[in-house]
Formats: structure tokens, C-alpha cells, sequence
């Protein structure tokens, strides 16, 4: 690695029974990971925890310490099981207010919609005392932002929406950069090749994904480090050694 | 809920840098909460971790005190990057050793496979010592499991033939039971209605899911219990409540 940079690290709560029931297949974790990646913020972990709000707020502060960021996905709708907020103003110990400006959003989107604002939805104006608003293009009830806390929906495009928001908001470091090396090759005839590599090149970290496609076996191998051009290196090198034990290596992953 | 049965849990470790990176989506949180179910354990809470010896060890032993079952996914490959057994064998306090069944296993699986058992390939044949073996019908080389922890593998249709291979093994209650009914209603104008029908029925769990199909909003209800009958009487109600204000409510969902 170039220039050694402060790295910035976020971690993920995903609440929700559906989640951890298997009814629901948890689709936010892998686009708040690429979306962290773009503004130079590393996931560094990801807890998924039920709809109970002393282990939400447990959770929570456990993590927003440990890390700079603190994400959470769902359990902010209008409904009973959405105790996201109460528990979040539990873990930083204050109370929840309805916070003006979020009514005046929900009074503004419901307006002309059939039942109007009523008290279920006001539910979503609700924000632990002392938060921010996280615009939410996509269905007007927003996100909400306390401390280092970020609180998003669970719905995947009602979060990517929130994310969309949060783009260039928060200081993080270099983005991550993965350069991709695919082989028809059993990963186990290409272990030490693969060790000696990343061993040779400190600041890149060499991960490989094995598949099975077409009827044959191959692997992905994907470098990655903050240094883009480190990274492209060491896959030329390893593109090469690849070429050289025989292998038709493909640049971009097969 | 009838008779009171005691309550089998079990957490999750999904190991893996790819997961965390947003590179590969996560199939296997989904594929053990539904196999847990069925064997009437519940998933309490899921980690996912990145590919790091300590962080890995640490999470693994404060989650196998907490909980009766600890399943890992991820990292028990043959290549450089696989340290899920090494890590679980440092938070047991025992040494890596060389299990002579699985060597067994990985000779007869690559005895006629180009290349023969590599010492890469004898990797996969390390487990925790004092560990056994969970068959893999799929691939050859075996999970792990060590006191109540088992050690699954991170492609998914392995860790499905793992889970396959557990059936029946692991001492749990009563499966949960899922009851499903949808209505093209906004979740925001039955919450009041959710909230009465969850209270009026102790030992159930409602949950909400709106979704967005068709161009028409709706959600799910899902009412799950230990209690199958009480799960369906519960279903029964809120359909007919649900009638009742005017909706046409789905068994089973929409």
C-alpha cells in the first residue's frame, strides 16, 4: 500500500424476524456493502437480530463505539413490529419526540392519498430527541440519523433510495478497488500460487471464489486494496503466473 | 401457546470478506434459518465477520456460550484465505490436526481426479482436534463439527448437502409454524387492526411486509407460533377482520 490512510469502518444491523425466519431474503446488506465501498468506508460487520428491542439497543451500542458509522436496515414502518426507533432512542438513552419536519413530509405525501395522515402513520414521523432527517425520495416516510447512527427502511428500494441521499455525506477514506482474475482452474492446484502472490504484494488482500458453471469447475480470484494501482498490478502478475501453470486466465472474472 | 417447551436457539457465523466486500450475495443466513426451523431451533441472531483469525475466534466463542447450536458458513477451503478452522481450534484452545477420516475421504474423492490429493487439497482435511466429521455428498471434503459448534462450507449447495447430512441430529422443540395472509391493503390502515389481533392471541408473533406488485401496493401477515393450531385459528381471525373492513384477504399471501 502507497501512503498508509486512516481507514473508516461502518457495521450493519439488520433487524427483523423475517430475516433471521427465513421467510425474507436479506437483500441490504450486499448494497450498503457497495455502497460504503464507494465513499472509502470498509463493512467491517454485519449483525442480524430479531424485533426486540433490548437486544437492538444492546446491538447498537455495542457497535456505533467500535465503529465511525452504524447503518441499520427495517423495522421502521407504521406498524407494531417496527420498534426500530424506540429502541435506538433506548440505546442512546433519550426519549422519542415526532419530529416536525418528518410530519410535515408524511402530511404533505399522505395529503391526497386515500385515509390521509393517520396515527399508524404518523408512527413514521417518530425520531429518537435530537435527530436528523434521511431524505427518502421513494415512499416520503424518511430515514433518520442520530450520533453516528444511520436508520434506514428494510424495504431494499426504499433503502438504496436513502442511501442515494447520504451519497457524499459522510467522510470516509480511498475506496476499496477489486480487480478480478477468473480460471477454469481447481482452486486447490492454484493455492500456492495464489498465497505466494499476495505474500509478495504487502497491501493487497487475494480472495477465491470457486464455481461451478457449464459443467466445469473454475474460480474467481479477486484482489483488492485502497491502492487501485497496486491492485491492477498484482493481477497482471497473477494473470501471468496463471498463463505461465498452464491456464487460460480471464481478466474481469469468468 | 399450549404447554410451555423450552426454547432451542442457535447463531450464525457467515464468514467471509466477499460478503462483507458486497462481491457475493449471501444465500446461506436463508437456507439455515429454514433447516433450523424444520428441526425446531430457532436462529437467534446472525454475525457475518470478516476473514480474520481473532475476530473470527472471538465471535465464535461468545456466541457458543449464548446460544445451545453455533453453525459457521465460509472459509474451509484449500486456499490461503480458508482460516475458519484454524480460528475455531484457537477459540477451543486445541491444536489443528490432520483428521485421518477426512484424509481418507479426500484420497478416495481425488484418486482419480487430475493433480491427486495436493497438500493444498490436504488442507480441507484439517479439523480442530478433537472434532467429527459432517458428511458432504456433494464434494468430498467434510464439514466439521466441534462441541456445539458445526462447521459448514461457504458455497451454498455444499452447505445445503451439509445440512442435508444433519437432519435429524441436533436435539431442538417444536418447529415454528408460519401462517401467512396478504391483502392489497397499506400496512399503515391495519396496524391497529395487526396490533389488537397479535395482543388478543399470546404466544404468537404478527409480522408485517408490505410489498409493492403489480402496480398496486399490499402486504403480507405473517403470524408465526411454536403452537401450529393457535398459528391458524390466529390466521383465521385476521382474515375474517380483515373482511371485515373491507379488503379481500389472501391465505397464504399474495
Amino acid at each position: 500500500m502507497g501512503a498508509q490512510s486512516r481507514q473508516w469502518t461502518a457495521a450493519l444491523v439488520v433487524i427483523g424476524d423475517e430475516i433471521l425466519s427465513g421467510r425474507t431474503q436479506d437483500k441490504n446488506i450486499g448494497q450498503v456493502a457497495l455502497w460504503l465501498n464507494e465513499q472509502g468506508i470498509r463493512l467491517a460487520e454485519v449483525r442480524v437480530v430479531p424485533d426486540a428491542i433490548g437486544r437492538i439497543a444492546d446491538t447498537v451500542n455495542e457497535l456505533r463505539i467500535a465503529h465511525d458509522y452504524l447503518f441499520t436496515t427495517g423495522g421502521i414502518g407504521p406498524t407494531h413490529d417496527d420498534i426500530t426507533v424506540d429502541a435506538i432512542a433506548s440505546a442512546f438513552g433519550v426519549p422519542v419526540t415526532v419530529h416536525p419536519e418528518a410530519r410535515k413530509i408524511l402530511e404533505d405525501y399522505y395529503r391526497n392519498r386515500p385515509g390521509g395522515l393517520t396515527q399508524a402513520r404518523l408512527r413514521m414521523a417518530r425520531v429518537p430527541e435530537g435527530a436528523e432527517l434521511i431524505v427518502n425520495a421513494t415512499s416520503g416516510a424518511p430515514g433518520v440519523k442520530i450520533g453516528n447512527v444511520y436508520i434506514l427502511a428494510g424495504v431494499p428500494s426504499i433503502a438504496a433510495s436513502m442511501l442515494e441521499a447520504l451519497i457524499g455525506k459522510l467522510e470516509g477514506g480511498r475506496p476499496m478497488v477489486s480487480v478480478t482474475v477468473g480460471a477454469r482452474a481447481a482452486e486447490s492446484d492454484v493455492a500456492d500460487l495464489l498465497r505466494e502472490t499476495e505474500a509478495a504484494n504487502p497491501g493487497v488482500a487475494i480472495g477465491s471464489y470457486p464455481f461451478f458453471k457449464d459443467g466445469r469447475y473454475g474460480a474467481n480470484f479477486v484482489i483488492r486494496s485502497e491502492d487501485g494501482e497496486l491492485a491492477q498490478r498484482t493481477g497482471d502478475v497473477l494473470a501471468s503466473k496463471l498463463r505461465e501453470a498452464g491456464y487460460d486466465p480471464v481478466e474481469g472474472g469468468i
